[in-house]
């Protein structure tokens, strides 16, 4: 069976991915993109590091172009259209074109929503005052660089100091500007672990950034452009605010057909990355995953999984049988140097999820002790006391902490015990490791504890 | 049952591990260490960078004084002791004092045998001339840097272009000595495979290092000092020339006691480390281990799988009930800045083990290709067409090829498919990886073969 028509919602890693593997696999199938913006598959992980010059021009970003989708990959893109309703029995959505603001109806044999997340964005922070930005899109970039380029603020509020609110801390402090964050909870990125938050918040500390935790903003202040924001306890300088609370998953129009929800609000889908309705699919922040480690639902939004879920989306779609297992809720960052990651579960969560679960920490060197160029590596390990298997890792150190982590995931996928873990045959020579790879010492460490 | 009494020939990894474990694990032990040399536990992969100036001090590369593991570890430490012979059915071995030239009996209840292993080394090259070395031991390093601090060579020749020779052949380049290397293959590190032995070729071009590839070292001219190398196509300048053809187990002492012999003339171990005869164990570059990738007794002799076997041999020594499963045939290497790794098998390496074997390859970035600092990397994976499972993988870049080999590692101890290994949830963020990791690249590009 040959599907006629594809519908895609959304243009982003998700959508554009789902579009451009469906092409290929059948490309007899007339596939179709809406999307309600004008930026088109655009990589917005870099987006902080333009803010800081890193990147230079905000084309790096941009995966395919317009006219390279459209010419080259013969997708019929069509930005500036909104979708307003899926009407799932009747096999169509209702569109508007924003330049004419003419409605239509489109009909689809499949489709992808893939319409991403939304910045949480308290209404409160963002009525009044000029200066006040979120950080999401490849528009929301451009207003906060001109702002930079024009205004010239000297001091920065970072509300939110998860990765994003941390990547877009340091970028504004490599332009000079002096940057405040305010964090909740009691260290930035606590979802890797308290130990690692500390080395953040010291790092922070170290660089200039000032962290004011377990805090939150309360108001923001100023006369036409923001001045200030209040904490409850402090009154902070804020010629620029950045608010990076987390994001919320865009499922309204899914959910309002009758979809049903996942983890977190957001679209449930199979691993065959089909909603409830077996011609609607949903690939990309808008949907949950499956957590290999609980065996639960779970909502990881990352450019990644918004990827490998689009590639199995889009050739399902035209009568392929991929599947996507799911996500183990991996996570990196480098924050002034210091590279920080987690998998799997840190040790509260495993508990929370029922697991008699335990951890080591290690402390070793990224290589052979006497090679110049190494530093100092963290490594804990989080597993099961009764069976041994590993639940899951963290690592923090000035390099390989990718690496690391990585075999992490590997094991947390696979299910592999401790014991398992340590006779790992890693790779070793002096540049690149001590003899005892820092994670099998934490598996050994583990091993002598149970 | 209490062990009284546990001795271990060989002061090397292996052997310090196995006491220092056994120590640790029944301190009521007599733990006796013999040693015909006077070094103990020396990190060897660190000599090859004692001759660069990389490390300064030798003793940097002492894992621990011959003092610490006699008084902190209360290991009973005989340096300068060769042991001629093991009389396996009366459990003793017969050993010599070198000093006074004594011969004496020594009873055993456990006895570990971790001899190493020797630099092959024809002797028509060492005989009648100075300035030819072997670089195995810290004896060889001390000869070779007093050689090159009082003889100030100009030119040398390494004789084979594997690790340990390309290592040596950077260190001396630092040094300002013009280096030539003699490879019998087609490239230097062949066992890396073929796309990455010619890149090695062209990183040592551009780094003023000759190498005669498909050549051998057929005789060694000079009057007293070494003067020249002939290989029947060219003739080499050398003012000093280092042997480095691979090495032979030392495993004499165990055949000749009638312990069976495994791959390449090692002693046999089954998964707990003892030998054929129960009360004997085995561990480090003496002994064969099992590939796991393909099933079949292999000989892997390196540091990290030394420390590993000495661990499990010392554990089990005394009581415990450790295993060591085998290795999937790792390595790496750094050459003038191009990282170089494998494990599993070559392609060529699983069609000879009759896999119905697969490779692709493909070339990434390390790192998002809008942020600076990265670079190409090369990565091949190998695969089993029928089944999809992974039988090894090679990669080379100037960054994060160790991560990434490591992955395999545990994609290939596991036998995961190109599909699971395609599903990943691997770390990712701009300063460390594109959105698709260049090994999941690597997999949807075979999931597309297949």
């Amino acid at each position: 069976m040959s599907i006629e028509k594809f519908v895609v919602i959304g243009a982003q890693a998700a959508g554009m991915t789902a579009a451009s593997q469906a092409k290929r696999r059948s490309p007899q199938t007339i596939v179709t993109v809406f999307d309600a913006g004008q930026d088109v598959s655009v990589y917005s992980c870099g987006l902080p590091y333009y803010l800081g010059g890193v990147v230079g021009d905000l084309r790096e970003l941009v995966v395919g172009t317009r006219e390279a989708f459209i010419e080259k990959r013969k997708i019929d893109l069509r930005t500036g259209h909104e979708v307003l309703a899926i009407d799932a029995g009747n096999q169509r959505i209702r569109v508007r074109d924003r330049a004419s603001d003419r409605e239509h109806d489109e009909a689809y044999d499949r489709l992808c929503i893939s319409t991403g997340a939304k910045a949480n964005s308290p209404t409160a922070y963002f009525k009044d005052l000029s200066g006040v930005f979120n950080l999401r899109t490849m528009e929301g970039a451009r207003k906060i660089h001109s702002f930079i380029e024009n205004e010239k603020p000297r001091t920065a509020v970072i509300i939110g100091g998860g990765y994003i609110g941390l990547e877009v801390a340091e970028n504004l402090s490599i332009r000079g500007i002096s940057v405040s964050v305010i964090e909740r909870m009691s260290s930035a990125m606590c979802q890797i672990g308290p130990e690692i938050g500390r080395m953040i918040n010291r790092t922070l500390e170290v660089n200039g950034v000032k962290l004011y935790a377990e805090s939150e903003a309360e108001a923001l202040d100023g006369a036409g452009r923001v001045r200030c924001v209040h904490t409850g306890k402090h009154d902070l300088d804020a010629d620029l605010v950045i608010v990076s609370m987390g994001i919320t998953p865009n499922s309204a129009l899914g959910l309002d057909a009758g979809l049903t929800p996942g983890a977190q609000g957001a679209l449930y889908v199979n691993k065959d990355q089909t909603t409830s309705e077996k011609n609607i699919y949903a690939a990309g922040d808008c949907c949950d995953n499956m957590n290999l480690v609980t065996g639960k639902r779970d909502y990881v939004a990352l450019g990644t999984i918004a990827n490998k879920e689009g590639r199995v989306a889009g050739q399902n779609a035209v009568g392929g049988t991929e599947v996507f297992q799911g996500v183990v809720g991996t996570r990196i960052a480098r924050v002034f140097g210091l590279e920080v990651g987690r998998t799997g579960l840190t040790l509260a969560e495993a508990r929370e999820h029922g697991f008699d679960a335990r951890a080591k920490s290690i402390k070793s060197y990224s290589r052979a002790k006497y090679f110049p160029g190494g530093g100092d590596i963290f490594i804990k390990i989080v597993y099961d006391a009764p069976s041994g298997r590993i639940l899951g890792g963290q690592a923090a150190g000035i390099e390989g902490v990718k690496g690391r982590i990585d075999v992490f995931v590997a094991a947390c996928t696979r299910r592999m015990t401790i014991s398992e873990f340590s006779d790992l045959d890693l790779a070793y020579s002096p540049p690149f490791s001590p003899v005892w790879d820092p994670i099998l010492v934490a598996s050994n460490v583990a091993k002598r504890g149970r």
